[in-house]
C-alpha cells in the first residue's frame, strides 16, 4: 500500500502506540545527564528501556549490512553506528556482505545487488529516489534479513533514520513493507543570516554559517545540523539572507566560494544541497556594470559567468534565491521588466548546470499611504503574478508566501497558490517565529502549515490541495548558535514538524507532535501526553492573547515583539486593520471592499465575501465588523475580543501548569529551560491581554460584560 | 544704569534698528561665497556694507591695544584681529600700549592699569568677573579711546565679542557705557556624547569630542567651537553623556584624561570650563571595590583619589555631572542612601579643588505599569528632592529638567524650580530637538525657555523669577560635527539663544532671534525679518501639528521621532494620555487627580487645578477632558484638536513659503539646505496631522465640524 509518502502502516501502525507505562520506567530523568543542552535534537538514541524490546532489535540490528560507499552510504554507516549504539548500548558489527548465519541489518540502495535482491524477494517494486522500503524479517521473527533499501543513497539514509526513529520510540519495524517517499520534492530551509554573524528574525543565538565577514568553519555543528535535517528529509538549505546586501554579494566571488563549497560538502553527506540568495543588482555592485536589466546581453553574460564559476566550487548548488521588487529590494521593475524576464535570465544561466531559481513572490507596495484605503496589500502577489502564468522558465520555482500578508499567526491560505497551473510553485512557511512569540512564547505552527497544505484552493475547479499542486516548501529556519539550536527547546518541534510534514503533507500535526515528544522525552507517556498537549494548545493560545479573528499586526513595530496595537495602523507596510469607535476590520469583500476575496475560487469566494459563512477566526481579515455585532457564540464582538484574551492567558497559564506537573520527570536542565520561557510567555499573555483589551475598551466604550478590569 | 545683565542701552539702543535698506546692498548673497558650510556660525565677520560706517568703525578699531598675556587674552587679540579684520577689511594693528596718536580701541581687565584707567575716567564702576563695560569715545566721536574693559580675562573676551557683534549689526558703540555681567553664574552645555562617535539623542553628525573609543583631536574645530561659545557666554562644557557606561567611566583614569586636558586647554583659552560626567558605580566597574556605598569610608577614598588625579591634569576641571537612580543606571538608593548622601560624598571628593556636583534630578519610576493611575511621574522629582533640602552640600547643584516630564514641546515649569531654597538649583533645557522635530523640523526654543526663565514659581511666598532663583542653566546640546555644526542651519539659533538667554533671561526671545538672523544672514532687512519671523512661527507650529493643548508624548517609541499616538500609552515610561471613547488628558488634581497640581504654590495651584482657569495650552496635562468640553474659542475640545493640526500644517506651509520668497537673497548653499529641511518638515507636519486626527477621530467617532478628511 503506498499513499504520496508511504504505506498506512508508517503512520497508523504501531508507531502511534505509546508504549505501556509497565513497559518503561517513570520517565527518563533518571537515566539522563542533569546538564543537557538540547543539542541532540531528537536524535537522542538513549538505550531503549525495555530490555525486550531492545534484545529483539539486536537480533537483527546487532549487525550491520551496508555494500555502499559513497559519502552519504558513508554517513548513513556513522548514524547506524551512533544510532544502533545508542540505543542498543553497543556499537553494531560492519560489514559490506551478509554474515554467514544470524540476523542483521541490511541498509542499501536499489542500484545495489543486495538491495535489489531484497526488494525482488519481498515483491515490492523499486522505490523512487530519495524514498526507501523498510522490510522486516521473513517469515516475521524468523527470517534472517531486516532491510532499508533507497532509491538512491539518500533514500537508503532517509530509510535508516526511519528505521532509527521506530526503534527509538520503540515501535519497531512493521510488519508488511514499508515504502515511503517525499510527496514534495522541495524541502527547504531558507536561513536568513547575515555575513556579519547576525540573523535577520532569528531568535536562538547567532548564525550558524557566517561570523565576522567570513563563512564560518564549526564543520561538526554543521554536520550535526545536517544530521538534523536529513533525519526529518530536508534535502535543500540556504545559508544566507534573502535581503542580499553588497557584502553577502561577494559569496559569488572567490572569496567566499571556497569557504561555501566546504560548507556544501558538509550538507552533501546528508543529502542536503546548497543554495544561495543573491542581489538582482550584483551585475552593478559586485559587477561594475552600469545596468542590471535583464534583457542586457552584458548582464546576461556575467550572470552566465557568475554560475559557471559557482558551478565550478559547487556542482550540485540547487540554485539561486530571489527577492526582487521587494521592500525597496531591486529587480526587474526598475529596468522596465517584470517578474517573468527577471527570473528567466537567472534561470537561462542556470540551467546548463541543472539549476533552479527560487524567486519570491512576496511582491506589494511597502511605500503605501496608510489613508488610501483603495489598496490591499493581501491581493498583490496575485496581481503580480497571476498575470505572468505559463511565461517563467521551467527551472523557476515561485515561492509564495503560505498567508496573503506575512506570517501573522492567522491568515487565509495565498490564493495564489495553485492559481498558476503553468507554474511551478513553492509554499514558504516561517519556522522562526517572528511574529508568533519570537521564541520566548511556545507556539506550535504545524497546524497553521497544516491549514494551508490541505486547503482545495481550486474549489469547484477541482479537489486538489496546495500540497498536491505545489512542487515543495521553504521554511525559514528558526535556528542560530544556542546550545539546544532554537533557543526555546520546544521550538525544535517547529524545525522537526516542517521536514515531517513537508515529507508527508498527510500527517496530522499531532501525530508529529507526539512523535517529536516520544523522541525527546523518551518513554514517559506522562510526558509524551503533556508536551503533545501543549504543543497543540500553543497556537490558539498565542492566537487568543494577541490578535484574535484574523486580526494580526497588533506588534510594536520594527522589532515585532509585544503588542501595539496602533503600532502598524498609520504606516506604509499596508498593514491595518481600521479599528475605530464602531468596529474593528477589514473589509476585502468584492461588493464594498477591496476585493481580496475575489481572488479565490467558488466556493471559497463567497464563503468568504459573506460574514455570515467566513469562517470566524477570519471574520477580521475579510470584514469590518461593528463592536456590537453577535457572533455565533451569543456574544458580542467586542466581548469575544475580551473572552478571547482572557481565556488566551488561561491557557498560557495552563501550558505551565501541566509543564510544572512534569518536574522531576524530565531532566533538571531542559526542564528549567523550558519553564523559564513558559513564565515569561505567561507574564508577557498578560501585558498582551491587558494592552488589547485596554486599546478596544477605550476605542469602543463598552465594558466587559463580566466586570472584569479592562484598563 | 545696570541691570542683573546689561544696561538698557545693550538691548534698547540701536542695536535694534535695522540698517536701512538703502545703506545696504539687497542682502548679502552677492558679496558671500556660493557654497557657504555654515561652519562659522554667526561668526561671519562679513565686510559691513555701509562705507560710512566702515570708515567710522575704523577710526577706532584699525589700531588694538591689548595689554593682556594670558591665554585668553591672546584669543581675545585673535578674535579681533579675525573680526575687525573681517569687518572692516583689514587687520588692526596691534599693540600692548596706545598708540602716540589717533584713535583706537583698549581690550583690557580691571586689573590692568589701561583699564582701570578707563574705568575711572569715565567714572564706571569695576565690572565683576566675567562682566565688561563698553566705554565709547569720550566726546563722542572726538576722544581717541574706545574701550572694552572686563572684570577679568573672561569679561574682556565677552566684552570684544559684544562689541564684534554691534559692528557686525552695524549698531556700533552706544552713547554711554554699555555695563553688562551675567544673570546666571553657571551657562553650561552638557554633551550627550559617546565614546564611540555617537551621540545620544545627536541630530547633527557624529560626537565633535570622541570618536573609536578615544578623545578626539581635531582642535581646529573645537577651537571654533569654543569660540562660538564664548561669543554667547557659554561658560563650561560636559563632553561625555551624563549615561555613563562602562567605557566612558575609564575618562577617569590615565588613559583618556591626557586628552581631555589637552581639550580643556583648547576651551580655556575662551573661559570655557570642562566637566565630567561620571557614573555612580565606577567603584566597582573602575575601581574593583565591592560597593558603591557613598558612606563607604573606601569608596570616599577611592573619589578622593579619582578628584585627586582628574585635578592634576585638568586644574580648573568645573566638576562631575552625575546621573544616578534615574533610568536604571545605579545610585545611592542601590545602598539605602538618599541623594544627598550620595553627592556629598562626590561633593566631599571635588571641594578640596573647587569642583562642583551636578546633580540631576531627573529620577522617576521608570519601570511604572501602565495600569496604575495612582503613580504620575510628573510627581517624581518633587517628591525624591524637596524633602533633602537643607541637606547638600554648598558645591551640589541640583540640576532639574525645565518641566516636570521630559522635554516636551509643552510642559508646564517643574514645580521643583524654587522649591528648595537651601540647595543650589540649575535649570536644565535641551537644545537638541529630541521631541520637537530632531532638526528636521525648525523649532525655536528660546520661547519656551523663556516661560520658565519668567515663570514666578514662588506665587504668593514672592515675586522671584525662575531665572532669579536659580544659579544657572543647562543645555543639552544641538551639536556634532555637521559642517554647520547643528544639521538645521537655522537650529543654530538654539545654541545662540541659549547662550544669550542664559547671559540675560530678561531678553526676549524675538530680540534674541533677529540678532542672530542679523548676524547670521546680514543687513537684509527682508532676510532678517523673515527669519525672525520664521523662528517665532516655529514652536507654535510644531506644537500646533504635533501634540497641542499640553498632551505630549505622541512620539514613536525610541526614536522620539514622528507621530505614534498611543506609542508610549501602554508602555512602562510614565507617559500617558488616557485617550478613550470619551476624553483625553492626565487627570493631576488635588481633587481627583494625581495631586500634580499641589506641588505649586498658590495662586498656580487653584490656577492649574481649575479646567477654568487653567491655561489652555496646558489643559490635557492637567485634566482629562471629555471631547464635547467647549474651549474659549467656542469649539468643543475635539474640533480644537482638529483645528490646531490642520492649522499646524498651514503654519509649515508659511515657513516653506516664507522661506522661498527669500530665494536669491541669501547664498544658495544654506538656503537650498535649509529648504530641503522646511520641505521634509512640511510633508511630515502633514502626517502628523493626518495620524493624529484619525486617531482622535477615530476614537470619538466625531467627525470634522467642517468636513475635511479625517480617514
Amino acid at each position: 500500500m503506498r499513499g504520496p509518502c508511504g504505506s498506512s502502516a508508517s503512520h497508523g501502525g504501531p508507531g502511534l502506540t505509546l508504549p505501556s507505562a509497565s513497559a518503561s520506567p517513570p520517565g527518563e530523568s533518571s537515566a539522563s545527564p542533569p546538564g543537557e543542552s538540547g543539542y541532540e535534537g531528537w536524535l537522542r538514541y538513549r538505550r531503549v528501556p525495555d530490555p525486550a524490546k531492545r534484545a529483539l532489535y539486536a537480533r537483527w540490528c546487532a549487525r550491520v549490512v551496508l555494500p555502499g560507499a559513497s559519502d552519504v552510504a558513508q554517513a548513513t554507516r556513522e548514524e547506524l553506528v551512533r544510532g544502533l549504539g545508542g540505543l542498543l548500548g553497543r556499537a553494531p558489527q560492519l560489514s559490506t556482505e551478509p554474515p554467514l548465519e544470524g540476523g542483521y541489518l541490511l541498509a542499501s540502495t536499489v542500484s545495489e545487488e543486495l538491495g535489489a535482491a531484497a526488494l525482488q524477494a519481498a515483491g515490492v517494486a523499486a522505490p523512487s529516489p530519495e524514498g526507501y522500503v523498510v522490510l522486516g524479517p521473513e517469515p516475521p521473527g524468523e527470517g534472517r534479513q531486516l532491510s532499508v533499501v533507497g532509491g538512491d543513497d539518500a533514500g537508503c539514509l532517509y530509510g535508516v533514520f526511519s528505521l532509527l526513529r521506530r526503534l527509538h520510540t520503540g515501535a519497531g519495524w512493521p510488519s508488511g513493507p514499508l515504502v515511503e517517499r517525499p510527496a514534495l520534492a522541495w524541502r527547504v530551509l531558507d536561513h536568513w543570516d547575515n555575513l556579519d554573524g547576525s540573523v535577520e528574525r532569528g531568535y536562538a543565538g547567532r548564525s550558524v554559517f557566517f561570523r565576522g565577514g567570513e563563512v564560518t568553519g564549526d564543520y561538526q555543528r554543521l554536520a550535526d545540523y545536517a544530521r538534523l535535517l536529513a533525519s526529518v528529509g530536508v534535502n535543500t538549505v540556504c545559508p544566507n539572507n534573502v535581503n542580499v546586501g553588497a557584502e553577502a554579494m561577494e559569496l559569488l566571488t572567490a572569496r567566499h566560494l571556497p569557504g561555501l563549497a566546504r560548507l556544501a560538502t558538509v550538507f552533501r553527506r546528508y543529502g542536503v544541497r546548497m543554495s544561495l540568495a543573491v542581489g538582482f543588482s550584483s551585475p552593478i555592485v559586485l559587477g561594475g556594470l552600469p545596468t542590471a536589466d535583464p534583457l542586457d546581453p552584458g548582464v546576461r553574460r556575467w550572470w552566465a559567468e557568475v554560475a559557471s564559476r559557482v558551478y565550478s566550487y559547487i556542482p550540485d548548488m540547487a540554485g539561486f534565491v530571489v527577492k526582487a521588487d521587494s521592500e525597496l529590494r531591486a529587480g526587474p521593475h526598475s529596468y522596465g521588466r517584470d517578474h517573468a524576464e527577471g527570473a528567466n535570465m537567472l534561470a537561462e544561466a542556470l540551467a546548463p548546470y541543472g539549476g533552479a531559481v527560487f524567486w519570491r513572490a512576496f511582491v506589494y507596495n511597502c511605500q503605501q499611504d496608510w489613508r488610501d484605503r483603495g489598496t490591499d496589500r493581501a491581493k498583490a502577489a496575485y496581481e503580480e503574478f497571476v498575470p505572468l502564468d505559463g511565461r517563467f522558465a521551467p527551472n523557476v520555482f515561485l515561492q509564495v508566501k503560505q498567508g496573503p500578508m506575512d506570517f501573522q499567526v492567522r491568515e487565509p491560505p495565498s490564493p495564489l497558490l495553485g492559481a498558476m497551473p503553468a507554474t511551478s510553485e513553492l509554499v514558504e512557511v516561517q519556522l522562526t517565529q517572528e511574529y508568533t512569540g519570537q521564541q520566548v512564547h511556545l507556539c506550535y505552527l504545524a497546524p497553521a502549515w497544516k491549514e494551508v497544505l490541505d486547503f482545495p484552493t481550486r474549489g469547484q475547479q477541482g479537489p486538489e490541495t496546495v500540497s498536491s499542486l505545489v512542487k515543495g516548501a521553504v521554511g525559514v529556519a528558526n535556528v542560530g548558535d544556542e546550545p539546544n539550536w532554537t533557543g526555546h527547546y520546544l521550538a525544535q518541534a517547529n524545525l522537526y514538524a516542517f521536514g515531517r510534514l513537508t515529507w508527508c503533507p498527510s500527517s496530522s500535526p499531532e501525530e508529529v507532535a507526539a512523535e517529536w515528544a516520544r523522541l525527546s522525552f523518551g518513554g514517559d507517556p506522562a510526558a509524551v501526553s503533556s508536551v503533545t498537549w501543549m504543543l497543540m494548545a500553543s497556537r490558539p493560545a498565542y492566537e487568543a492573547y494577541t490578535s484574535p479573528l484574523g486580526l494580526g499586526w497588533m506588534v510594536t513595530p520594527g522589532s515585532h515583539y509585544g503588542p501595539s496595537p496602533d503600532g502598524y495602523e498609520y504606516s506604509r507596510w499596508g498593514t491595518y486593520h481600521y479599528a475605530d469607535s464602531h468596529g474593528v476590520g477589514v473589509d476585502r469583500t468584492v461588493a464594498h471592499g477591496s476585493g481580496f476575496a475575489g481572488q479565490y475560487h467558488e466556493p471559497w469566494k463567497s464563503i468568504f465575501e459573506d460574514p455570515a459563512t467566513c469562517p470566524e477566526e477570519l471574520l477580521l481579515f475579510f470584514h469590518h465588523v461593528a463592536y456590537s455585532h453577535v457572533l455565533s457564540s451569543g456574544r458580542s464582538l467586542v466581548q469575544h475580543i475580551y473572552d478571547s484574551h482572557f481565556e488566551g492567558v488561561q491557557a498560557a497559564e495552563e501550558l505551565l501548569a501541566r509543564w510544572d506537573a512534569l518536574s522531576g520527570r524530565i531532566d533538571a536542565a531542559r526542564h528549567e529551560a523550558v519553564r523559564a520561557r513558559l513564565v515569561a510567555q505567561l507574564e508577557h499573555a498578560r501585558e498582551w491581554r491587558d494592552v488589547v483589551n485596554a486599546y478596544f475598551h477605550r476605542k469602543s466604550g463598552i465594558p466587559d460584560s463580566e466586570g472584569r478590569p479592562l484598563y
